[in-house]
């Protein structure tokens, strides 16, 4: 079939069939079909939408554009975490750990940061010595060895993904949710994942901002699982305000030893406690969440989770020091405490907004390739529902660069709305999606 | 605005205001916005439209993108007829000189044809020695001397749509009401008419296969018209049957001398004569439409039209023999007589399956800058509801390669389907529409 029929037919709300989908990914990332005809048709797919079948379909051929990672070599069933992205949400960093403590293999590939704040390859190379880039070998090695490793995704996974997500960005066609579940879910399957648990982020630091449309998202992403045959589920987790206290690199590896230590922010330690249970217990460790959840609680509270982080960050060449010896991580020459302005509850935050925040501040890139810097961010000392005053005090921020703190702090500042009601806090797990649909918790 | 900007408030549907538009056309025109940018938007406009306001901005951007044509310095009111594209309509060649006749200015812009016959441009140049590009001087003067003047469009006319054009054509963005009107339109503007007469066909043969298509896109070149002050009327007639009975350059040609000495197909004449009294009137010259129709049927009738036809051919150097000598223009070598095969009245025609055949002959272009046989083409000898058998001719096929004939000659028996029913011929004038809406005749 020539392009533009295809083009016409999607136009024309008509589905598509495998192998013309087949033929439009892998034309496009052999440049044989010129990106203006590309960007017709995402924008034609944008306004019509795609069945689950051609969305699988979609994902199935950007994950065979390039190398397809094998782990059948790794015993037990490999659970691949993923979140849709959100601001504080440093649950990868102590998920890694926590989950290969309770004996399930982590194999994990992942991203630097796109949006406001850093991925967590740009979080963990705030650790000194820390390799982010292992070859194969160490891979497969660190894996049998020590449960769990972690390395940034090379350019030959799912290259149709990065060159489509790239005409994406530039031609308003990003926030389309076939296309988004396709491209979150080509880059899974390729990195070799049996099973997949996504957390899919709801609110206004979240690409979902509502209820309906993140339902959508995952349930869209869990057909695709059962479709390729690869089990997927979603826990739809809260993004209204910031999941963490620390927002920043170098403060995030801080929160996840905290976490990992038996303490941290109760809404990150309660998101990680779901999603590691729910890994444990799709990879066939323990039953119930009940009993997954206590045997993770104990590994938390009793330093084993901790002792695994410490025996990661070795394996891949960091200095696990910085565990007992926080000074040896970035630190920020500019400190700056942030007072209340005005008196009041905090109503609702603009997590976004806070996010560009601490990206000001240098802890995010707003273009690819930024240098970023590692230090950077903001600790909150606030979230909805607390009252603040003149005087209390609601954040301090860190940078290298004292030029930005009057920018970071307007911004902040802009972040929360205060009012007079005494506001209670949003619900932080909103619920399951799995084969069986969406299950309000 | 930046350019995903613009795209995004298209895709969701929104009103672009006329500085957006300006930016767009002329950023895309100076190469400052890439191909996949504008073929994103431009399927946005394909399914989420444009309303009037837009499509004016956009064809006044377009229009003014190159070199506008002045005409004011030729007295009288200049009507530009545009037909949107028929088979066998040479009312072009008709209209030119019988128009002029009446003592009303004709200074016409043609293209090549880019469907399966030729432009008017291509069946003027069929006549030995006639020259289709005049200088801006030449123009001029042979309007002034002769109220007719004819000329092959030139690059810097609207280079904004020829630009977009060409993009559409291989994005699936062709069918669009708004980028049809707005292209249309913006040529005849930079042309320099007063006033737009339009001849929308409608039926097999044409791009509006419907009546309610075909009004829409009427109504909004009518409108564009008057909110660019530039007086616009549309005929809508029908194309479910070839016009004339000659299909071809140099054949379409012989058909038009055929009307301008008041014989010829009767659709062809009728057509010709509407339209006529259309220019005439809003021309200012004869108040009602009978009236100015009596004046063009005795031009037709006494010689009047056929003398201003070689009038005009001379001015344009070429040999106005050609009215008498009807071998000096193009022959083709081969000419085949085709008869029925099956018994019955003839249903339908498939008129653009009729038009591919003739451009199988060599009379049309299967890619631009193809070069064309201008012997070529198609002499129907039947028309809806006529009764054909075996043994009755029903057309003659021209052509200088022999291979082609049997290609065109099954292409041509695809094209007429044959029952049991006497059909009525289809209603040849289907309506007008003007300021005031569309008009049922």
């Amino acid at each position: 079939m020539r392009m533009p029929d295809i083009i016409a037919k999607k136009r024309d709300g008509g589905q598509l069939d495998q192998l013309e989908i087949r033929q439009l990914v892998t034309d496009y990332t052999n440049d044989l079909i010129p990106d203006y005809q590309m960007a017709a048709f995402l924008m034609a797919v944008f306004l019509q939408g795609m069945t689950y079948e051609e969305t699988a379909a979609m994902t199935m051929a950007m994950a065979e554009s390039g190398k397809c990672v094998d782990l059948s070599a790794i015993s037990g069933i490999k659970v691949d975490k993923h979140s849709t992205g959100g601001v504080a949400d440093t649950t990868t960093l102590i998920l890694a750990p926590l989950v290969a403590a309770a004996g399930v293999p982590v194999a994990k590939m992942s991203g630097r940061g796109l949006g406001f704040t850093g991925g967590t390859i740009d979080k963990l190379e705030s650790i000194p010595g820390f390799r982010t880039t292992l070859t194969q070998r160490e891979f497969s090695d660190n894996l049998k060895r020590y449960g769990v490793a972690l390395t940034g995704q090379s350019a030959d996974v799912a290259p149709a993904d990065g060159k489509i997500y790239a005409l994406r960005d530039v031609t308003a066609t990003v926030e389309s949710i076939p296309l988004i579940a396709s491209s979150v879910m080509s880059k899974k399957i390729a990195a070799g994942a049996d099973k997949i648990l996504l957390d899919v982020k709801v609110g206004s630091g979240a690409f979902m901002k509502d209820l309906g449309a993140a339902v959508e998202l995952a349930g869209t992403m869990v057909k695709i699982g059962e479709i390729v045959g690869r089990e997927t589920k979603a826990v739809l987790t809260s993004m209204e305000e910031p999941l963490g206290l620390n927002i920043g690199n170098s403060l995030e590896v801080l929160e996840a030893i905290d976490v990992l230590s038996g303490q941290g922010k109760e809404a990150l330690r309660e998101v990680s406690l779901t999603l590691g249970a729910h890994m444990l217990n799709m990879a066939g460790r323990e039953k119930s969440q009940a009993a997954a959840r206590k045997l993770l609680e104990k590994y938390l509270d009793d330093g084993t989770a901790l002792r695994k982080f410490a025996e990661f960050i070795n394996a891949q060449h960091g200095d696990p020091a910085i565990i007992e010896h926080r000074e040896l991580l970035p630190q920020a020459v500019c400190q700056q405490q942030v007072f209340g302005g005005a008196s009041g509850f905090i109503e609702k935050i603009d997590v976004a907004k806070l996010g560009y925040s601490a990206a000001v501040l240098g802890a995010g890139r707003t273009y690819k390739g930024q240098q970023i810097d590692l230090a950077a961010g903001i600790v909150m000392q606030c979230g909805i529902g607390d009252y603040i005053e003149p005087g209390r005090s609601i954040a301090v921020l860190y940078t290298n660069d004292p030029m930005k703190l009057s920018a970071a702090e307007q911004l902040l500042r802009q972040a929360l709305t205060i009012g007079r009601a005494k506001i209670k806090r949003p619900q932080l797990i909103l619920g399951v999606v799995d084969k069986d649909g969406y299950h309000n918790l």
